[in-house]
């Protein structure tokens, strides 16, 4: 493809990308399709002859958009907000056209430093500890996702702990990591990749009202290891957990973090993103002083499209110590005078897109103050939602909602708790059914709850009102079709 | 940004790529900036308030575009090529500007069905057996890089080798890899993340004169390993290796690992794609009867941008037995009928981008046809720059050079080994710093080689005529500068 067929081309998948943003309203939020239904409508071997590219933006309109859920709609309130603002997209637009591949500082400059500029941005938008900084020990670095970050965190936490063994002469030795059951499952993942198994994983206890970590058990816990010969190499405090965004005391577990010499990461995927917030920087309290790393996602609610997930570190040399391999052909002249930096070394892959593109693009056109009206509308939207269901006696919400997740469950008067779940789940696969929302849900102590995650872009004050009021409907008609109803 | 405000900025954007694109050869391949020069005329904080989208543009060609190593010039022929056509880069931005999550089927059906549908495509393409189609026990994955694929498949086999016991004990027995002085860096990477550190890493002897893997050897440290009661879990052959484009002999390590019950993965990074083309196919011999896993990097040679690594497994059990875990928060009727895919679960991060899109775009643009003519053009001109270097006196061609990969040799009369390597490293820093190429170097049997891998969107045979003029002068202006030369 020319430069001018590319403009050309360039210019029809721009048009066509505004108007499915314009019009995405008028689309069911979750696919309606039915298993292998988009796979059976391909064609089942590849084309011989080239073919025009608008071939392409056809098959996309009418094979593929049956088959997509749409994250972006405004009525997308399942998992989480994976916000794509326009200046994200045009970021990633341009890393694609410039095709550099930042493994290394020399592979391209700019890839590298302004990758180090940016996220020493977000550090300060953040109020993140000054050791994060890359002039500092530390650093940050953008990894494809918070599952990535924190096993790179747990392999600078094994180097550490492991005195450079582990990478050296493999998992020798019963190492263990921290977790509570609400934290995110990547870590127990994580636990799987780097050999220490499920068995390594150790779960903390949690306080049954706010599903926050205990630190007292997390004492015994490390108490019971250490009389059995284990080594604890981490322990992940999330800040805001995937389930109900509960926030773990990061304080009082830095504190026994410390006095044992134990990793401390804090996993804020999805929360971290809104200390750009003053009034919501008590979030990180604790994190200043304790942490080892740091990790949250601007792909979530920074209006950064995915990939785009920044891990800090307090020191560098544990995580080089545990990835860094120097082959010959990756030798260089400025590699080897040590006065640049070379992400590749901080991550699993070798290669790198040239991600600092869309969170430098977002950064100035929204501005600090657009990114934290961006949160606050998130936020007064999520707590409105809650004091309208807190006020309906026919639903219960799940407390504390301090950000832009919203849990609550329906109340079945006269059914079981297994059959009050069920109905529930029924009445959340009706409503995402119905193509006008889409939500997902949770257990906490056993029983479901249904999640609302406000944070879209395009999510407004009417498609909050419009979702609430369609599930107010929806579990009336429900109730009354219930056997026993009268 | 409204999607009218994303429409004009998207086409400002479109042009500046088509700009850049149409403009390349007048800028230096290879950046020459010095360290932190970009980092330095980039503001220390972010700004309060937006900016202008044109103000990005600004500063990306006055500030950023200096900084740049320009991987689509049609004189990079350094490391290897990282080809992004403009179906790639168009599919790319579709993808961004839908802005979906594939983490799950139901999260966007249709990200998972294309991408099976892709993957299968290419398998065919690739005359790869059926056992790596999906609806057999196998099937292919998009990944972001080789190292991942790698990784992968360690997980896999580890899983497979241990009976299970690696994901829910970890690593608690000594398990060992095998690979050559010649296999990536990558290996020994993923064996240290995985737990094996890199005394887990057993290496191969090599034939001295293709540099393939040595089968007998194998064998031999195989039975020393079985004598030690170490567990042997994959032996990894290379298809066209990183320093050389060395081809293991597949079938011969495959009947070894058959033998032993030991899985056998075959990362083809680089040299996997020319299989599109029937003369080509041989690469691959020994892969349809051995290979339990197989990986190649359409972001390398088949003109999909950065990252798009393709990954095939003949089962996909152990792979699944290995990194699957299912929250509460991910649970959905679609995955529990266990009717679609979830390639969360073929990976290590939980999200996904919708990168089959970029993959369907080339394939449909270019057709088969217009894939191997792509290819057939690189190896044609490798070739051809081959023959000239060997007619050349002054020069030494490393045999055998199959594909789009040329090492070779400046002579230095009269210089003993280490001052000609010198010498060598020399000559290519100054045609590198000239602007004019860029190129990087190996090393063999403890000599430099010099490598230039042929195979970018835009070279034409005369940026490769060009790159050796200048090559041959600029190596006879050293020389004549060398003391002792008279």
């Amino acid at each position: 493809m020319s430069p001018e067929e590319f403009r050309r081309h360039g210019k029809q998948v721009v048009d066509w990308i505004a108007d499915y943003l314009a019009g995405l309203e008028s689309q069911p939020v979750m696919s309606q399709v039915k298993p292998g239904e988009i796979r059976r409508a391909l064609p089942p071997e590849p084309p011989e002859h080239g073919e025009p590219f608008e071939a392409v933006l056809t098959d996309l309109g009418r094979i593929l958009l049956p088959g997509i859920t749409h994250w972006q709609h405004p009525s997308f309130f399942a998992y989480f907000p994976s916000n794509a603002s326009g200046p994200a997209v045009l970021g990633d637009l341009i890393s694609s056209g410039l095709g550099v591949q930042g493994m290394l500082w020399v592979t391209s400059p700019a890839c590298t430093e302004l990758e180090t500029v940016v996220v020493d941005w977000l550090a300060g938008l953040l109020d993140l500890p000054a050791r994060f900084r890359t002039d500092a020990a530390g650093g940050g670095v953008i990894q494809d996702s918070a599952s990535s970050a924190c096993l790179i965190a747990l392999l600078a936490a094994l180097h550490r702990a492991g005195g450079g063994q582990v990478a050296a002469e493999g998992v020798t030795r019963r190492y263990t990591m921290y977790v509570s059951s609400q934290t995110h499952s990547s870590l127990e993942k994580a636990a799987r990749i780097a050999g220490l198994g499920t068995a390594g994983v150790r779960v903390v206890d949690v306080d049954p009202d706010t599903l926050a970590m205990d630190p007292g058990h997390l004492r015994a816990l490390l108490d019971e290891d250490a009389a059995a010969g284990v080594v604890p190499v981490m322990v992940c405090a999330t800040v805001g957990t995937t389930s109900t965004t509960a926030v773990d005391p990061v304080a009082a577990l830095g504190a026994v973090c410390r006095e044992r010499g134990i990793w401390l990461h804090v996993d804020a995927a999805y929360a971290g993103v809104a200390a750009i917030c003053p009034e919501l920087r008590w979030l990180n309290d604790g994190v200043a002083e304790y942490a080892d790393s740091y990790s949250t996602n601007p792909h979530k609610w920074l209006l950064t499209n995915f990939d785009c997930t920044v891990l800090w570190v307090g020191e560098r040399a544990p995580l080089l110590g545990a990835l860094s391999i120097q082959p010959e052909f990756l030798r260089n002249a400025a590699t080897s005078t040590g006065s640049v930096v070379d992400y590749r070394d901080w991550q699993v892959p070798l290669g790198r897109r040239f991600r600092a593109l869309k969170l430098w693009s977002v950064i100035r056109w929204y501005g600090a103050e657009g990114l934290r009206a961006h949160i606050r509308d998130g936020v007064r939207l999520a707590q409105d939602l809650a004091s309208w269901i807190s006020a309906d006696p026919g639903f219960e919400v799940w407390e504390p909602h301090p950000l832009g997740l919203v849990c609550f469950r329906p109340l079945w008067p006269g059914l079981p708790a297994a059959e009050a779940d069920h109905a529930t789940m029924r009445l959340m696969e009706l409503l995402n059914a119905s193509g006008s929302m889409y939500m997902t849900h949770t257990k906490v102590a056993g029983r479901v709850l249904l999640r609302m995650a406000i944070g879209g872009v395009a999510t407004q004050r009417r498609h909050v009102e419009q979702a609430w009021e369609h599930i107010r409907w929806e579990h009336a008609a429900l109730s009354a079709s219930l056997p026993g109803h009268s």
